[in-house]
């Protein structure tokens, strides 16, 4: 069994190759190729926590196991991550556990990933300019990911916290402005992030739309990261209504779980037809993907549990190929 | 995190520990002191197997955690085991994973136990003649648990193949004969087995039932452990009809997953209010045990998570305090 953590893994394997795993995995998902059986939740009233388990298998990547992801708020005061989460891999020609993975770094790779991916396929190829709202856990991959798929020049951070706002500019400038030969810059309201960008993401935890729909410029890609609860809503309905391509990871998930779709579907604003497809069906050839440079596209996530078994399958893959890890007899 | 392998917990946990921890395990669930969700099921059908995953949490015993257990028969071909099992044990005041365990040696521990801590409960006290039925993966820690906890002395045990009773008698002799003083023999059909019985357990795979209800003598004690499934039957309906109290371990998953009552009450002959209690019911005081030593009393297991995270959680306790297992950074 091999023991794979964030440093393991971060030596071995790229944002290029994550991407790839989430495209993959959301072609498998959307041909119908995966089983994803409902998440079991386990209250820990005691501590005020969660502990949830979320076994997903996609055959056709040979991709098996189970992520097991705890929400305890109250790890905050005990100097520990709120969200703790290891990934268990296992062989599906045996049936026996494989890999452990930090679940915690699995979550932020893949979750950048699958916004790469949308981003590689929906955004203007000359994309120059990325707005990104939010700062917290999930932001850093975010903003690798967009780099990745584009020749990005400015980047513009905002997020409710100005002292946030500025140390994660400074952190991320010192780790990506050469790699990428790239601007990153906090900017002092969300009309200033938004007025010339390109590719937009928001990755927030907001109840309120963080940036106004209207200011979006035509021909402009949106993420949509935060929201995955019914009472959260980050991207302005405006967008949900006026957007030419609307897309989602995953209908089932995006429909049940967030609040950017089900609050103005409750409001009869918006309905599930104006979905144009998943990104999987994109990939797929089922439905078009950006017709020209004017569009403006709209991409959802909430997240799915192939993402988590094919890029952690992947990871293992190569971790075998270089041996990487830690090996542990069982 | 721990890594505790089968050498690992043999060395710290004794058969006389997991009888304790599964007597708290069945009182905590009887007492409505734990969370046992649906067992997930995901069909791994390019290898005919089958992946499930089993989370459990008992808050009086700090226990939380999933079993992960999967059934692919062609694993025989291959030379690995066809039931492999990991537990992976969570700290509930973190939500963190804790410690992985070998979940195949548990399940045999906690199975062999279950019976143990029933026949404790159960059995006269006086029981001398122990009978045992089935000699596969799950018969070792059968006769174990019976030998920790009443003074046999005289195992006779039946299996339909005579070569491998003769081997399992073989090994169990040179393992168990001298430390608990009993002689250990193979006979050559049921009737001889049961015949002046005290204890008689069933650990079989059989869809017809292992021996003659009417030969069990007086004041015996029999633990059914096979019977899984709905259409396995190891235990002689006239036990069913006879005995003159009948025990489970959780009523719910006897009457949903076991033939040997599901059989009898589709054919109306059995009814639910026939069981006496649950396990954990007589250890709370809420229903009588044996009254006499004249008593039939039937104990039926199927399993549960609550076994499962409870007796892992009290192995994890033991092996910190023995530095026992590996430590593996995370």
């Amino acid at each position: 069994m091999a023991v794979l953590s964030r440093g393991d893994i971060e030596k071995i394997f790229t944002m290029e190759e994550a991407i790839q795993a989430d495209k993959d995995a959301l072609e498998f998902y959307s041909r119908g190729g995966s089983t994803v059986p409902l998440r079991t939740n386990i209250d820990v009233a005691e501590e005020k926590g969660q502990s949830l388990y979320m076994p997903a298998y996609v055959g056709g990547a040979k991709a098996l196991g189970v992520k097991i992801v705890s929400v305890y708020p109250n790890n905050i005061e005990k100097g520990l991550t709120s969200v703790p989460a290891t990934m268990v891999l296992l062989n599906p020609e045996t049936g026996e556990v494989g890999a452990l993975l930090d679940g915690t770094y699995l979550t932020q790779l893949r979750t950048g990933a699958v916004a790469g991916a949308a981003t590689d396929i929906l955004a203007r190829k000359d994309a120059k300019v990325f707005a990104l709202f939010g700062t917290g856990g999930q932001a850093e991959s975010q903003l690798e990911a967009v780099l990745t798929v584009r020749n990005i020049e400015e980047v513009r951070v905002f997020d409710i916290s100005k002292e946030r706002t500025e140390d994660f500019v400074q952190r991320m400038g010192e780790k990506y402005a050469k790699k990428f030969n790239v601007k990153i810059m906090a900017v002092s309201n969300a009309d200033e992030a938004i007025e010339h960008a390109d590719i937009i993401t928001a990755v927030t935890t907001a109840k309120k739309p963080v940036f106004n729909g209207k200011g979006v410029k035509k021909g402009a890609h949106i993420n949509g990261v935060g929201s995955y609860t019914p009472d959260m809503q980050e991207i302005d309905e405006y967008i949900l209504l006026h957007a030419d391509k609307i897309y989602v990871d995953t209908r089932h998930g995006v429909l049940s779980e967030s609040g950017d779709f089900i609050i103005p579907m409750e409001k009869n604003k918006f309905k599930e037809e104006s979905i144009t497809g998943e990104l999987g069906e994109i990939i797929m050839g089922k439905v078009p993907s950006r017709d020209n440079d004017e569009e403006i596209t709209f991409f959802k996530t909430v997240g799915s549990g192939v993402l988590d078994v094919v890029t952690s399958r992947r990871i293992y893959e190569k971790a075998l190929e270089n041996n990487a890890g830690q090996i542990i007899e069982f």
